[in-house]
């Protein structure tokens, strides 16, 4: 498999405008935009940062996959999943699924900022949410 | 503050040898090595991808921070820390305690790999676990 970076990392808050006026104004980090993702129930801010970005994830729902990761969380934020950058998603899944792993997505799907996303299960990967993510 | 990158992601597995030959088997990304810190409880594999790492860290002990991590989260893998490179660490940590957050480490210390560290404290990151990271 051909994994050329870690394309994002997704951190889960639960309030985005606080997290972005930390994040700027202490850490100076610019935000390039936002974007809700509305099949995920996610606002998202995007904060590049070398060949890489950190994507900071805000429920828009009480049953969305951030909201229940912060509700196993006892309420708190945290580091939600790690993005690995692939050439071509439908491939890799394909060779995944072929060594064995699980997937949660089997075909690929939108994620945030128009990239093809899809997700390992974490049983299969050492309790890690691991996303493959291609862009064009 | 000048922050160059995501020096690495710091990630708690329950068992590194699984997870090395997981993400070197299955994934295709090359573990450059691995190192015991005796203070901090730690094995830790290293896995550059593009401009930044993976850290994967198994604990040594019942008792040190990956420890408590895994416990925290039910016993599971998971996500523990992102780390930010800086130029000069002392600096950035003066920048931050001066803007008002608090630090988990007032003064840098070793870290993996042979960098300098310092955590900043969760209450003033939005619940993050923020690692700053100095290396020569």
């Amino acid at each position: 498999m051909d994994i050329a970076k870690v394309d994002h990392i997704g951190i889960a808050v639960t309030n985005l405008s606080e997290t972005i006026k930390f994040y700027e104004e202490t850490l100076g980090i610019k935000c390039h935009g936002t974007e809700e993702v509305a099949d995920q129930k996610v606002r998202v801010a995007f904060f590049p940062v070398g060949d890489t970005e950190l994507e900071f994830l805000e429920s828009t729902g009480d049953d969305g996959p951030i909201a229940k990761f912060i509700e196993a969380n006892k309420g708190r934020g945290g580091i939600q999943h790690v993005a690995l950058r692939v050439p071509d998603i439908v491939s890799a899944i394909a060779e995944l699924k072929a060594k064995g792993v699980q997937m949660i997505d089997n075909e690929p799907r939108y994620g945030a900022g128009g990239a093809s996303i899809a997700f390992c299960h974490p049983k299969s990967t050492g309790g890690i949410l691991l996303e493959l993510c291609e862009r064009n």
